[in-house]
């Protein structure tokens, strides 16, 4: 039933731009930037708080991806990647997802 | 004369809340939320950029430490992780930093 679990299957449609054994990545519906993506495990891991020593392959390949994406999306000036753990901090889905924000200058604080 | 690699040999003061073998954390000092902490690697990495499959052990010692300060600064309500790559993003020290904000609600979109 996690809405990301179906995007990385194929039950749920999303604007999927990078898929590999480890990770998807697909733009976010609600995009607070012209470039807006999430990039996730394919795996279900609610947040980035289950992150811990041993997931260093997964968590280097969501930056990789991150960075490979950024450079296709022209963000050469810059992109911010954020990560929402628990409530207070705004996350709305629990599986882990780093958001790839860039096309516009970021403000300070960030949110 | 980079400010952050002079904070990891001791050579410019910091309030150091956390240093191992691969990051050393410290209090940012243009706080953004009642818990604003800087994760960096010890040796000089200039962004997110530069990070690519081989830094695994790294970004994850990065992550499981923002993690565990994250639990022994009470944010088991929520926090977020921020990385700035480039001028457009706002990253004013060029050596790669984790930004973990906590105890406040955080906004959207995140800056």
């Amino acid at each position: 039933s996690c809405v990301f679990c179906q995007i990385v299957v194929g039950e749920r449609a999303a604007t999927i731009i990078h898929q590999d054994a480890l990770v998807t990545a697909f733009r976010d519906i609600n995009p607070q930037a012209p470039t807006h993506i999430l990039i996730i495990p394919n795996e279900h891991i609610p947040g980035i708080a289950e992150i811990e020593e041993q997931h260093g392959d997964l968590v280097a390949r969501m930056f990789a991806t991150a960075n490979h994406l950024a450079h296709s999306e022209g963000l050469s000036r810059g992109y911010r990647l954020v990560l929402n753990q628990g409530p207070l901090a705004g996350q709305s889905v629990f599986h882990l997802h780093l958001h790839l924000l860039g096309g516009r200058a970021m403000r300070w604080p960030p949110g």
